[in-house]
């Protein structure tokens, strides 16, 4: 295992204390546990927006905290879930009397925390309610869209909702807008190479050398299939033709894309991918109205990349584009 | 090899392809030649920002052009230099009338085609000059600092000389900045692992699975020892002595960091580094001003990371604090 760490123990904790010693002028631990980010600037008078996952997929979720986007995020261990407690204190620091919304992504763990924090603190007539993300086509049907894993769309979610509650809007303009954005995010991704979780020390799983697998999930969980590893324009058309079906968008629409490298996997390559669909988009005469590619949502060192594409309006559109404050966010 | 790839042969044109088309709001391809890139909109009365080399570094060069950074690109295939052609058109269309400083690493094939282009271009009476940065403090000694290499600390001088020049400052005071930049520059870094030619497709050096190389070039270049894997924090301390010693910082003083990685390299391990080195220099009475902490200049896939520090003064601090307009800087 080659990995630039410490006590494999002091991962999470050494990695987070990183990011905020780095960038002190936007993250602040919550006085009460060095498992919840906070802004470095509690904002007030609206809407509080509250994330939390595993770690080991920085930028998320912390990373995303900052001005026009998140303002708390609970942390768990290497790809498990933060506490009920965490998540509560995530919410409380996000709470500014307007509400706290949660956003995060559709997997059991993360939804049975959350739902139980908020419970709590509905008791505590805190306003509390949950957006759980489902984009990645590749783990459930069209029909059975709910039960979609949550992956690199969310990011979307984060920046239109973020955006829109850093104007003051009331609660449930807010919550219309994180709904409409999850209704049209997409993603579907390839994993070439595993990660190795730190304290397993192991990889999370195995793959032939000349292989790869089409919409394994960021956990490796199991994707669509697995076959022998093609061009990167080979690729680029199955991951389209999926995507494109599955949000069936026409001439004349427009999108974000957002082409995500897993880890490993270099700019460059990345890059490669974006050209061929950004053609591909062309040719079916849909505008791409904002790119981002690069690292967003990461399985540590792994191989692979995903292709997300969020369907605007004048509305999303406007708050995709306006400025936030957060140095993973061009 | 497991890259997401076409032919090898178009590895290259379709990178840059796809960052053109990514972000057409910032890059264009010169009328002349798709291995030079420009800005959209041409600056006027500016001294012009110029710089180039090998392909495979991404963001580097090439990512670093907009306002406040760069005008323009030249593109090498990968680690080549680029020609002496493509540098004249970058040159030619950098200038405003003002001059034009060129700012690229201290490499052999670099300095040459770096050198010959502007000998000709001064026969058009465009005033061209060099910076060459020289920042690896592992590639050769203090007192023969002029030799080392040009690798990470190279941002610092397009960030500051960026923000100088788009002022419209008169020449002097543009390359006064750069030459001071490149003088409070320091990096430091160590290779875990190999990269991969696309064209030749094998590894550019073998490494045991349990050794780093400290001070390996970005290239691949021999470094000062290669030894056993060792924990975050000592490497960090390894680095640290030798970037402290080297540009002989006292207490009160005020840095700039950057924490780089050279490719695979997650971001969690940049902070467990970016941690302790906070840690050292908070021990040592210096001050952090600015981090960056990310993928700044890489090798492909390498895995691996560098350690890179700005001296500051009050005016070297405010240029690095003004807003640069480009993807992969925050």
């Amino acid at each position: 295992m080659k990995k630039i760490i410490n006590n494999p123990d002091d991962f999470v904790e050494e990695s987070i204390k990183g990011l905020v010693n780095s960038y002190p002028e936007i993250y602040k631990f919550s006085s009460e546990t060095n498992k919840v980010l906070t802004r470095y600037t509690q904002a007030s008078n609206k809407v509080g927006l509250v994330s939390g996952g595993g770690s080991g997929h920085l930028p998320l979720f912390t990373g995303y905290i900052g001005i026009g986007l998140l303002d708390s995020c609970a942390i768990g261990n290497v790809f498990a879930s933060p506490s009920v407690d965490e998540i509560s204190t995530a919410i409380k620091s996000a709470n500014s009397g307007k509400g706290v919304l949660c956003i995060y992504g559709n997997y059991g763990g993360d939804v049975m925390n959350f739902d139980m924090a908020s419970e709590m603190l509905e008791m505590e007539d805190i306003k509390v309610e949950s957006i759980v993300v489902a984009d990645d086509v590749a783990s459930a049907s069209n029909e059975e869209k709910g039960e979609r894993r949550g992956v690199t769309g969310m990011l979307y979610v984060f920046k239109t909702t973020g955006a829109i509650a850093e104007t003051g809007a009331d609660f449930d303009d807010v919550k219309r807008i994180a709904l409409k954005t999850n209704e049209n995010i997409r993603t579907m991704g390839i994993a070439l190479t595993p990660t190795i979780l730190p304290q397993a020390a192991k990889p999370t799983f195995e793959i032939g050398d000349d292989e790869m697998e089409i919409g394994m999930g960021i956990h490796g969980e199991p994707g669509i299939r697995r076959g022998k590893l093609k061009s990167a324009d080979e690729i680029t058309e199955e991951l389209s033709e999926k995507l494109l079906s599955d949000i069936s968008l026409s001439k004349g629409d427009r999108v974000s894309i957002l082409v995500n490298s897993l880890g490993a996997t270099p700019h460059e390559e990345l890059f490669i991918v974006a050209n061929k669909f950004n053609n591909i988009l062309n040719d079916n005469g849909i505008i791409n109205s904002k790119s981002y590619v690069g690292r967003y949502a990461t399985s540590m060192e792994m191989a692979g990349m995903s292709i997300s594409i969020l369907k605007l309006d004048d509305e999303l559109e406007k708050l995709l584009l306006e400025k936030a404050n957060c140095p993973f966010w061009y």
